[in-house]
């Protein structure tokens, strides 16, 4: 194979990674819209979905793969293909956490609600969207200087998952019957407060894609 | 460098990925009994001791990368280093859910319990436990026969995720001031049903490094 032909395969696998990565951020944006506006139709379309996340993973897998074995790549060509190899787990366990948003959605139907908990759970989950959105932008311009300050704002969506949790314990011992609901919103608050912990890894592997540093952020 | 000094290297990764596994089963083990024994004198070992997981996961990472770089291996030696390079993330991730649970038995100080839904959490724990001992043994004796029958021994896991969840809204129901430990259970479920699945994707790599096909389970 020629190495023009190579390096288009290379860039190929680079954007499909970026192509993954704005399908979940899609995929959360409607998951944490469809929790706050109740909407089981718009959380349907997020769980069937899920399926095309999985299938990206799968593809990306296969065809890293491919590309280290019978290619041999080295220094940052290596970094592009390992990157993806190992990345592609975490934006798939993102969607994986956006899916079960939107499960947490249908189990909600006709539950008692807590209005204000949800409306600070639409700000995590705003939160965690721009972390994404700005993670996959650095990934993009392989800009390991932004990758730092996205991983730093990990910090916002960890304050929004303890004071949910407070908020959220006062407010059902006002009203009992929101238990249930109260139930899935501390476990949505988890599944948003890991997707912001795997766009931290995400970051990290920006930075071992730019320098070839293995670091820990 | 001599083919044997190559294949040295790989056994000791191998081996190395095994004692990773080990080290997690034993903080799992740890944090469930704390959690369940209101032990925070062992939550507390099994917190600090996470560093030790996030270090073999750097230090396999980093041989992982060095041995594909440096020595290009091909089959079989490929797929012994891919699967280590993917698979201690999610040992790694397992660590990090041990460690939350450990977290969870720390802030449960003073509060009221249930003892019914810590009898089942305890139970659900051995499950999680017991799939991923399991897990490792069919990693170490290379045998994807058994990563099957693991992988699908998740669902004994999902049903006491589900069961437990039900249990402990009927307790808080009955007894409100319960509801800050409620808040625990929900929570320290997710971890362990995120380990199970974690342990379902240690059985895919088995299957893959046996047999070089990537599946889904």
């Amino acid at each position: 194979m020629l190495r023009s032909k190579f390096e288009e395969e290379l860039e190929k696998l680079y954007n499909q990674f970026y192509a993954m990565g704005t399908e979940v951020v899609g995929q959360l944006n409607k998951a944490v819209r469809s929790f706050v506006t109740h909407d089981r139709e718009l959380a349907r379309e997020v769980i069937e979905k899920d399926e095309v996340v999985n299938e990206f993973e799968s593809k990306l897998e296969k065809k890293s793969l491919e590309i280290i074995a019978l290619q041999q790549p080295v220094s940052q060509d290596l970094r592009t293909v390992i990157t993806v190899l190992k990345a592609s787990s975490d934006v798939e366990r993102m969607g994986d956490h956006a899916a079960s948003i939107a499960k947490a959605t249908i189990r909600m139907k006709g539950e008692e609600r807590i209005a204000v908990v949800e409306k600070q759970i639409n700000e995590m989950g705003k939160a965690v969207k721009q972390m994404l959105e700005e993670a996959f932008e650095a990934y993009i311009n392989l800009d390991s200087d932004r990758a730092y300050e996205i991983a730093a704002s990990d910090e916002k969506i960890d304050n929004y998952f303890r004071d949910i949790q407070n908020l959220a314990i006062e407010e059902i011992k006002k009203q009992p019957a929101t238990l249930f609901a109260g139930k899935e919103y501390f476990q949505v608050i988890i599944f948003l407060e890991r997707i912001g912990d795997y766009a931290r890894n995400i970051c990290e592997w920006i930075v071992y894609l730019e320098t070839g540093k293995i670091i820990e952020m």
